[in-house]
C-alpha cells in the first residue's frame, strides 16, 4: 500500500484542519456561499494560480502571500462574485476580506488566504463577507469539509473532496483536498516558487515537509492534474490550488529528492488527479468523460498540444456526445493542432478497439460498432503519431445542450 | 465606383464560365451534390488550400495542379464524401475522377480540379463521379451558377453565390464567385505559388491577368476574407480556395503592382470577404454574426491570437447566443490567449457603446440595456488593448442548440 484513499475523506481529515461552510448571501439562490478553512498551526504554503493576464484580485492578493513565504493559518472562499475585473478597489477588497477574517479567528492578515469565483466585473460586498466570516468562525469544526466543499460550488452539481493517506517512517501522513468548477475550465496553472478555472482547489495535509519539498510536489503535481483538464477550452481568471502543510503529523521531516517526498507527491498527485477528474465529471452539462493518450509524438509538448486540440474540438465533443465515434473529427483536429508528424502513419484506437491504423479506417469495427462501444459513461482515445517517444493524456468531456444552456442564460 | 456588386451574380457572370449542379448519389437525401465548372477558354489559376496536416486526397491533387502552372478548364465538386483520410486509395480516386470528367468535357486531366466535403474516412463510388460527370455535362450552362453553388452544399442552409465588377482600362472585368460551409469551419488556407473548413470557395474571372498578380491577389485576399472566420474553431481537411482567369474580358493583362491589380485585388477581397461573411451567417445553427475587431494590439499577429481566443471561446459565444453581453468572458479570453498587454489598460466597446475602460466596467450603461443592444442579428466587439499598433479582425458567430445537434447526429 503507497497512496490509500480514505472513505469520506475532505480537507478535515488531516490533523488540526478546521473547516466550515455557509450562507453569507452572494448568491440568489441562498445556496451556501462561503467557506472557511483554518489550521491549529501554522502551514507552509505551497501554491498555483492561473496564468491569465487579467487574474482577479484575490489572485494577485495570494500570489503575494505565496512571494512572502511566511506560514498562513486560514482560507477563506467566497461563491457567487468573482472579484475579477474590479481593478485597484477589487485588491483592497480583497485585503480587507482577508483582514475580517483574520481579526475573528485572531491571526494576522497576512495569514490568510482569499479566494473568489463566480460572475467577473461586480464587487465584492464587504457586508457580506462580514456576515460570512463571523458564521463561518462559529461553524468551525473538524467535521465541517464537506460543508466547506459545498460551500464553494456554483454551477458544480456535485460535492468533490477526497483524504488520502501514506506512511512516512511510521507516522501516518494525511492529505485532504476539495475543488470546485464547471464551466470556465480550462486551468493552466503556473507554480509559484515562495518567495497560476475558475477551479479552485485546496489541499490541506499535516505533513512535515520542507517548503522546497512541498513546491516540488505541487509542481510536479500539475500536469497530473488540473493541468490536463478542460471543459470548455476557457481558462479563467480566478484559478486557484493550494496545498497546507500544518505538520501536525509529526514525521521526520519531509526533504527534497527523497523517496518520502516522492511517496508524498504520488499521494498529491493521486489527490489532485482524483479532484480534477471529478471536476470534468461533474463539469457544465457533461454527459460523457473522454481521456484522450496521445502517444508517438516528436515531444511531450507536442503530444500536450495534439491532446489539447482534439479535447477542446467543438466538432468531437459534439460527437462524443451523440456517441457517433467518427474518427475523422480526432485526426482532423490532430491535423490542425499545429505539430509534425506523417499522417500515414497514424494509428487511433477507440474503447481499446483498433479504428485507425495508417492513417486510415483499420476496417476492424463498423462505425455502428464503433458507435455502440462509445455510448459509455467513459470513453478512451488512444491516438499515436508514430513520430516519436512523445506523449500527453488530457482528460475532457462532450459538449451537450445543456452545456449551450447554462452558459446562454448565466446567472448565479 | 470602384467595386460594384452585380444582382443575383454567380460564377457564371464573368464571361466564358458555364456551370451544373446536379444529383449523383452522394447524398443519401438526393439533394444536388455534384457540381461541375467550365471555362471556354483556359485558364490560369491560383489556389489556397488547408494547412490541416490531413490533407484530403482531392487537396493533394489539386495542389499539384497548382503547382505544376499549366491552364486548367474545368472544376468537379462533389459534396457528401470528403475523401480524406483514404490514404492512397483516396488519390488515385481522385485522380480517376478528374480523368472521367475531363474526357467528357475533351480536356486533359491535369486540366481539371476536384474537391470533396462531407464525411471524412470514406471512399468516393467512381460510378457515381461517372454519372454527375454526364450528367452535368448535360447540364452546363451560361445560367448554371446557382445550380452549381447549390449542389457543393452540406449542411449550409443557404446558397452562397455572388459576383462583382470592375473597370480595367475601359474594358469591364467580371469576377463571380460560390462558396460552401457550415460547420468544421476555421479555414487556415496557405496559399501556394505555381510551381491550404470544409469550406470550398471557387472564384472566376475573365479578367487578362498575370500568373504572379493573380496569386499576389489571392495570397492579399485571404485575412480579408476566409483566413478571419471561424464558426467551431475546427480547421478541415479539405479547404480550398481557386481562382481561376480565363482572360475573356480583353483588357490589357493587370501586372503585379500595377493601379490595376490593386483594383483587382479590392475586387477579388469585396468577393470573398461577402461570400466568407455569408458563410459564417450561415454557419451550422449560428443565430447570431459577431464581428471582433481588435486594435492596440503589440503587432496584428497579436492581435489576430487575441481576435481568435474571443472568436472561439465556448464561453463568448453561448453568451452572444443568449444577448448576454458578459464582457467579463470576452476579457477572460483575451487574458488567456497568450500575448502581452496590460489588463488595466484594456478598453471595450459592444455595439459602439462603451463598456469597459482600464480594464473595469465603464458604467456607461446596465448589464440590461447592453444585453438589449446585443440582441441583434449582428454584434460587434471593439476591443483596444492599449498596446501597440496591431490590428485584427475576426468573423465569428454563436453556439446554439442546433449546432450540438447537427454535429451530435451528423449523417449527410
Amino acid at each position: 500500500m503507497a497512496v490509500a484513499f480514505i472513505e469520506n475523506g475532505s480537507v478535515t481529515s488531516p490533523l488540526g484542519f478546521l473547516a466550515a461552510g455557509v450562507t453569507a448571501g452572494f448568491k440568489r439562490s441562498g445556496a451556501p456561499d462561503m467557506a472557511l478553512l483554518y489550521s491549529e498551526a501554522p502551514c507552509k504554503l505551497a501554491g498555483a494560480f492561473t496564468s491569465n493576464l487579467f487574474a482577479a484580485a484575490p489572485v494577485v492578493y495570494d500570489r503575494r502571500l505565496v512571494a512572502g513565504g511566511q506560514p498562513v493559518r486560514a482560507v477563506a472562499v467566497n461563491s457567487g462574485i468573482a472579484n475579477a475585473c474590479t481593478g485597484e478597489r477589487g485588491l483592497r477588497d480583497a485585503e480587507k476580506s482577508a483582514a475580517i477574517v483574520a481579526e475573528l479567528l485572531g491571526v494576522a492578515p497576512n495569514e490568510v488566504l482569499v479566494s473568489s469565483t463566480g460572475r467577473i466585473g461586480d464587487f465584492l460586498p464587504m457586508e457580506l463577507i462580514e456576515k460570512g466570516a463571523q458564521l463561518g468562525k462559529n461553524a468551525l469544526s473538524r467535521d465541517g469539509g464537506l460543508d466547506a466543499a459545498r460551500a464553494i460550488m456554483t454551477t458544480d452539481t456535485k460535492v468533490k473532496t477526497f483524504a488520502v493517506k501514506i506512511a512516512v517512517g511510521g507516522k501516518t501522513v494525511t492529505l485532504g483536498g476539495m475543488t470546485k468548477g464547471a464551466g470556465m475550465i480550462c486551468p493552466r496553472l503556473r507554480p509559484e516558487m515562495p518567495r497560476q478555472a475558475t477551479m479552485l482547489a485546496y489541499v490541506t495535509t499535516d505533513a512535515v515537509i520542507s517548503q522546497e519539498a512541498l513546491y516540488a510536489a505541487l509542481s510536479a503535481t500539475l500536469d497530473q492534474s488540473f493541468n490536463r483538464i478542460t471543459v470548455d477550452g476557457d481558462t479563467s481568471t480566478n484559478d486557484t490550488f493550494v496545498v497546507l502543510a500544518n505538520g501536525l503529523a509529526g514525521n521526520a521531516e519531509i526533504q527534497a529528492g527523497s523517496a518520502e517526498a516522492g511517496l508524498f507527491t504520488e499521494a498529491l498527485s493521486a489527490l489532485a488527479g482524483r479532484l480534477a477528474k471529478e471536476m470534468v465529471k461533474d463539469g457544465e452539462g457533461v454527459s460523457r468523460f473522454v481521456e484522450v493518450n496521445v502517444t508517438g509524438a516528436k515531444s511531450d509538448a507536442d503530444a500536450r498540444i495534439c491532446a489539447e486540440a482534439i479535447a477542446k474540438s467543438e466538432l468531437c465533443k459534439t460527437a462524443w456526445f451523440g456517441a457517433d465515434p467518427n474518427w475523422g473529427r480526432i485526426l482532423c483536429a490532430a491535423g490542425y493542432s499545429g505539430i509534425e508528424f506523417d499522417p500515414d502513419k497514424v494509428s487511433l484506437d477507440l474503447q481499446h478497439t483498433p479504428t485507425v491504423r495508417n492513417g486510415r479506417d483499420a476496417g476492424v469495427k463498423t462505425e455502428e460498432e464503433l458507435g455502440v462501444l462509445c455510448n459509455a459513461p467513459e470513453v478512451i482515445v488512444d491516438l499515436d503519431l508514430g513520430a516519436g517517444n512523445g506523449k500527453f493524456t488530457e482528460w475532457t468531456c462532450d459538449l451537450t445542450y445543456e452545456y449551450v444552456k447554462i452558459n446562454a442564460d448565466y446567472h448565479t
